[in-house]
């Protein structure tokens, strides 16, 4: 069995060690001469032999929809591309129209796992077309973590679902970790938590709260009680953003997870809050109530 | 007709000048010698006569329950006390009872009008016994606003009914502040719109959301464009927050006040955001994002 | 003075009138015979002398787009286009490319005031080029409430300034109308307030949180005590997805304006929510908390 | 080693059980006769040897309140008290100070786990004194989960603290339930996803949001696909409002677990939201909107 890899940084690269461990060859190209295996695409091609299954794991938007268009010209019929990248669920229609009519198979493949992926393997969510599904499976299965398949794998559905699940699998992420941050925030508020780290830590096992999130904020405590040396600045990567429009388009009534992303939006306006300087200029004008004058 | 009028300061003093504008002798009390008009709440009730109607307007909580038990030692059976102040309402039912234990009646009193009610008149919202509504209704009459009573002034129901009307009515301004703010972040956020005030001084008349806040609102923002001389730091005196409480003591979702409150305690967070903290050290863990490091 | 006004809806009719009293020529179209005063677009053309006003009244999207490719075609260079229907602003630069191709100038116009602007005039914003808001003036002069100009009119900035302006102040509108109903469930759900109607009332005049919507509620209020002839069920019209969609774009925390549509979203969830079966599945399932079973 | 078990409920039994399998012998009592095994607490407290661990396992409020009373008289100086039920934090110090009048001690221990926690064991978080919190340890070892003792059981601080530990960890469940709900309403609300369940499943192993909740909710979706069975009424019993109110108290932003909380009382409104139905109203008196009559 052989894959081609597309993009060899953080993600990709630790993807093609656990890929290789799995007995499987990997062809691997990036354009930074210091770590891809082959000079080019065309040369990626050659070194497979057909059917060709090539993955995907460049930044979404603009470069994974250039690549797509570039393996549309090189790839031939019956290979098989896989975006395993964070795209936007709605760029996987048009990026499997232009290569179906080359011949060429697509499918949608959402990760999840981050830097741990490597040793515990990654969640996959796919899209597309059974057959096709098939035919990658031992790669899914190189990636997804040791255990029953259906406990680290699905094939959501056709094109498009294995990132739409992606994208909501992130929303989620976005809610679970205001709702750990809120509740480390009450227990900071409150004298009485002589021990907050230690009271975190006691949730790890036998609790309701249990996660594997949890377990990450205690190491992340434990290496920083307070949390001291950070800055509250929080930056978002889109896919909680694609959450809301999407709920939006479905009028879910979305509270909690679009209250988690406007929390990071706020915690990057560091010249304040701009809603809150006229709420303060109102409450001048009607009560008199003195405002705090801004620091320039 | 004469009023007792304990506490004289802003709202207080601009009260005893509309009160007097309408031919109503005042007797103020306050402990600052240089505005008071008698020495003491004994010397207060020696100058009027049987039965009294004698109006608190000091702050909520102690000060307003150490003058309700003063007023129950000196003043007289029959005799009328009025909490015009920003009151919890669950204050109501036990300075009453205090009260009635000697003969003497209460009326809650919320007040709403900031420091315009000198010139606009103040609405009213009135809890308490109908016959001693009637008996100070010349007083309401004074305070209120110029039009028909019942667009400025409200006998709402027994005891405690005139301050939870207020509060809920705080509560209404809280969110509609951070309505209007948030219309004005939107924009400040978007190039296309040259004039900010101008758009927002365009929807004074004619539109859905006009109103005396938007006519502040202007104001505000002609005394200075961009808000660039205050802080976005914005307190919160109470109502607000007892709002929440009440929502949550009858099971109202009350979404839109709750976030309202909660961005003002956000914009008084200058060391940034615990939760947010939390959620950025989380993202380093699994995902080996970098952080934002503090500012010591 | 003439204005073409294409749309003679509920909206497109009103403004027909207001705009007559002012002595100006409307000549209308509308595909329903019953209301035209003309049989087509090109008749409208043939009817108003260089240079032309045509002003559309149309629903957003397909139908306004379909009238300025028409209009495209019959105009001729130096006519102005004015779309002042509730279009999404991200769909005025495309329209003045279209016409500009042909030499003809184009202006977008948010209008607010409902039913009601027949009589009070209407709020408007407007984008585009400075001049051809000068010759339009006169139409929004007429159109606009008495007054000063700048309190029911303002040219907010280029192409889209106009529509992005109304869609911000569509936002707001949903925030006010969410902290108004949330005020009234408070009152609603409190025993002590006897008087909810009055209550509300006794809010039009002298306090802070007056206005043009609040006096609505109270007429609504008196015309159903108790608002026991409706649902809660409540549409969205579009600006409101909008106003958060753009929020997402400029990265706005928009807590309050979402919430408020979120509520709508919740409102018209006849079979339950998904979310709370799920809360409610996992409740019974770490606690042994029982589940209501479904109504089928 | 010896413990008195007060209140031998779902979670009182299951108690039991767990402490006895450690080889610690339980008198429990109950007033049920056909579960206890004394007839009253001075029996109980007969039964015990000097000095006696009494762990009261009862509803809070007045119920724990009573019991803590009857203890204060019955019990001896030295013996301690460990409040394991969900009482709100604040009852702690009365009860605390009522015993210790009586040289008794007290410890207040949160308890998390559910139906559960007789197999995994229970989380526990316990305030107090450290010298009573040794003397308990045996019972607190016998109770929480196998593994590191920190990683299931936590001195949190004095008097107080494991119970307002117990009632964040609650707050953060609400958080985190909700979070998992909004995902799972997303999946179902897009087409493209024909496998919710497996979707769901698919998360457990490798993903960023596995945690005991979501294999819980694989469970529950098991067993009935599509919810299908049951309605989305959503008690909640306490510990959510205490957070929230505790929040304001310290002025701390709970935007995701106030509505969270929110979401639960929306939907117990059967005759649907009275804000909503103000918004409705309010649509039709600007706009002409009609409003959807009410199901009488």
């Amino acid at each position: 069995m052989q894959l081609g890899l597309v993009g060899l940084g953080k993600m990709g690269a630790n993807m093609r060690t656990r890929v290789q461990a799995a007995g499987i060859d990997v062809v691997g190209y990036d354009p930074r001469p210091e770590v891809t295996d082959v000079a080019s695409l065309s040369e990626l091609k050659d070194k497979l032999s057909a059917p060709r299954i090539v993955w995907l794991m460049v930044p979404s938007g603009d470069p994974t929809r250039e690549n797509v268009k570039q393996l549309a010209d090189i790839l031939e019929p019956g290979d098989i591309v896989i975006d395993g990248g964070n795209s936007r669920f709605t760029d996987d229609e048009p990026n499997a129209t232009l290569l179906d009519a080359k011949g060429i198979h697509y499918l949608d493949c959402g990760v999840s796992g981050g830097v741990w992926g490597l040793q515990n393997g990654y969640g996959l969510m796919v899209g597309g077309d059974k057959e096709h599904v098939a035919t990658a499976m031992p790669i899914f299965d190189a990636l997804r973590p040791e255990g029953p398949r259906e406990e680290g794998f699905v094939h959501a559905g056709p094109v498009g679902a294995g990132h739409y699940a992606k994208m909501v699998h992130n929303g989620i992420e976005y809610g679970l970790m205001q709702s750990y941050g809120e509740g480390y925030e009450m227990l900071t508020a409150e004298p009485l938590i002589e021990d907050v780290t230690g009271t975190i830590k006691a949730w790890t096992r036998g609790t309701v709260v249990r996660s594997w999130l949890l377990d990450l904020l205690v190491r992340a405590l434990e290496e920083d009680p307070g949390l001291t040396e950070i800055s509250d600045y929080t930056p978002d990567s889109g896919e909680g953003r694609w959450t809301v429009e999407e709920a939006i388009n479905h009028a879910v009534p979305l509270n909690v997870i679009s209250a988690a992303l406007f929390a990071r939006f706020a915690s990057r306006q560091e010249d304040g809050s701009p809603t809150l300087k006229a709420v303060s200029a109102l409450r001048n004008q009607f009560g008199g109530h003195a405002m705090k004058a801004a620091e320039h």
